[in-house]
């Protein structure tokens, strides 16, 4: 079969590699319907040392199931099931927290012999645990959004509940990226009716108003962290979503957050410290949120995707077969791309 | 009237200063009965720049009004009072929401032209906001637990509020100081029945194991982590109480708190940066305290006191009258006194 390889920065191929089959009693094998691309895939597009191999990527699909192990349960051949960016067993202390990222039998796609997502097929560890069996035909608008559970929906969806955002609490969503307009989503969905979108791009800023967005800060820094307090009283917001992950950007949150308020954050850290220190002690501010156990979610949200109530399957404003996605890749890199979608 | 003055780094001094009165109608001016030397006053007394003139010291005390402005209510001369660490109108948006210590009308004793709490008497801003009634006699044991609500008995309890203790959660506290022994009460207050107290002196920590602490580490850094690993099966505790304000402390927090679980800090930080870059973010780790609102709790904490079903007061293992006050910064600073009674 074909999958996608990256083998260094700037440097992504699709290839052939060994068709996936069942190893462990409780895999089952997945044929993709659709996969696309993460802003995280964009870490090592723009970074990774080169390997003469090459490393299996991706960690976002749906598909059909084909085959299943001894031991799953509960799937069966022809399922359309959803896949959480991290695989779990669903069933450990931690899983049954709701804490599926931190699973004691689970682990990352693409990583230690496991396949990536952006191929025509993969082998699924812990496959009852970690696929959820979606009651959906294969309308393309629809697939869309369903496939936003495998990651970035829930991302947005976790950083709100983390921050505690509910109807009362005014929210600032911080980064116009996919995680960040579902974000703003997530918030409007759990009641918010302030929501302050920080974005420069216009045309992911109007998708964000589109999906509850109040007002739109395009300034940056000092500039935009006044513009926000001009907005909210002076005080900023009671919980900030960061959902970029570079170090302005948590500055940024700490400075448009109110005291005693949340700020949350799902933007991978590309930084090793955060700017915690006395003055934010003596404003009580609470630092929280991390990379999204998506499976925790996946059950509460599907019945609104499927309605309709929601549809976070906008993010996607490119498309492309297994073929297109170098310059899939290349499109969101150059910010050409919000998120690129693949039907291998 | 006498008052304590700090001229600079080790240099505190008891001289005249001139009779508080009342300038605001919304003051009273408080004969204090107790108060007592705070840990963060340890910072200045070991670092403080020198001043000709010296600046007030103290922000916990009890006292009897004396007097009332015309705008007080709801007290009146001969009423026995506590007063929190941070004065505050107790109205206010912050206040209601129980963040007195972000008033809009509030501010830090000895600052700004406020009394310090380490003298014979304290003029009061904000009275009526600020000032609790208690309903007791000069009882000197039950005058030390009552005094411990000005400051430390709260902020402890503020470190196991934020950080959720309930009876379903382990908990680990970090250091054996008057804090940490606080946060070791209310933790156990809470229902906690697993509290870990890392500490190394033997006496604090004894006082630590009567306050409810389950477990005594005295091993630090990367032992004590493994340590306390070792006491909760390799997952370390849902929640950390940081009572120190020190790099290592919050390094040491961050190493003992399982995924997904809560630091909670009320160590003043002496840092500018907590180091929860990637690899906290993959485990969901919130970050959370900060300066303890006391105001906002002391009626909730009064009556266990009152019954002596909780006894704070026993942090206090030496008293000094006014002119025993430099002597008494000396201890502590020394670690002869764990915190120091000051009966003017």
């Amino acid at each position: 079969m074909r999958a996608t390889l990256i083998y260094g920065a700037g440097d992504v191929r699709v290839e052939d590699v060994p068709d996936p089959k069942l190893v462990e009693p409780t895999d089952a094998v997945v044929r993709v319907v659709r996969s696309c691309i993460c802003g995280s895939d964009l870490w090592p597009y723009g970074a990774k040392e080169s390997t003469p191999h090459g490393d299996r990527i991706g960690h976002e699909f749906l598909g059909v199931v084909e085959e299943t192990g001894s031991e799953v349960t509960g799937l069966q051949a022809g399922d359309l099931v959803v896949a959480p960016f991290v695989w779990s067993d669903n069933s450990c202390d931690f899983c049954r927290e709701g804490l599926q990222t931190s699973c004691r039998h689970g682990g990352m796609w693409a990583r230690d012999g496991i396949d990536g997502g952006q191929g025509e097929a993969v082998r699924v560890p812990q496959a009852s645990g970690t696929l959820v069996r979606l009651p959906a035909g294969e309308d393309p608008a629809l697939l869309a959004s369903l496939l936003t559970l495998s990651d970035v929906f829930p991302t947005g969806h976790h950083c709100a509940v983390t921050a505690g955002v509910t109807a009362r609490t005014s929210v600032t969503v911080i980064g116009d990226g996919a995680v960040g307009l579902s974000a703003v989503l997530a918030a409007k969905r759990l009641g918010a009716e302030r929501i302050v979108l920080m974005g420069r791009h216009a045309d992911r800023t109007d998708l964000g108003r589109e999906f509850g967005a109040t007002d739109v800060v395009a300034e940056r820094g000092a500039e935009g962290v006044e513009r926000v307090r001009e907005l909210t009283g002076g005080d900023g917001t009671h919980t900030v979503l960061e959902c970029v992950g570079l170090r302005p950007a948590i500055e940024t949150a700490l400075g448009v957050v109110r005291d005693g308020g949340t700020v949350s954050r799902v933007g991978a850290p590309q930084y090793a410290d955060v700017p915690a220190g006395f003055e934010v002690f003596l404003r009580n501010i609470t630092l929280t949120g991390g990379v999204a156990p998506a499976r925790a979610y996946i059950e509460e949200l599907l019945p609104d995707v499927l309605d309709g109530k929601v549809e976070p399957g906008k993010v996607f404003d490119r498309a492309v077969g297994l073929d297109g996605v170098p310059d899939g890749y290349r499109a969101m890199a150059d910010r050409e791309a919000l998120k690129v979608l693949i039907a291998p």
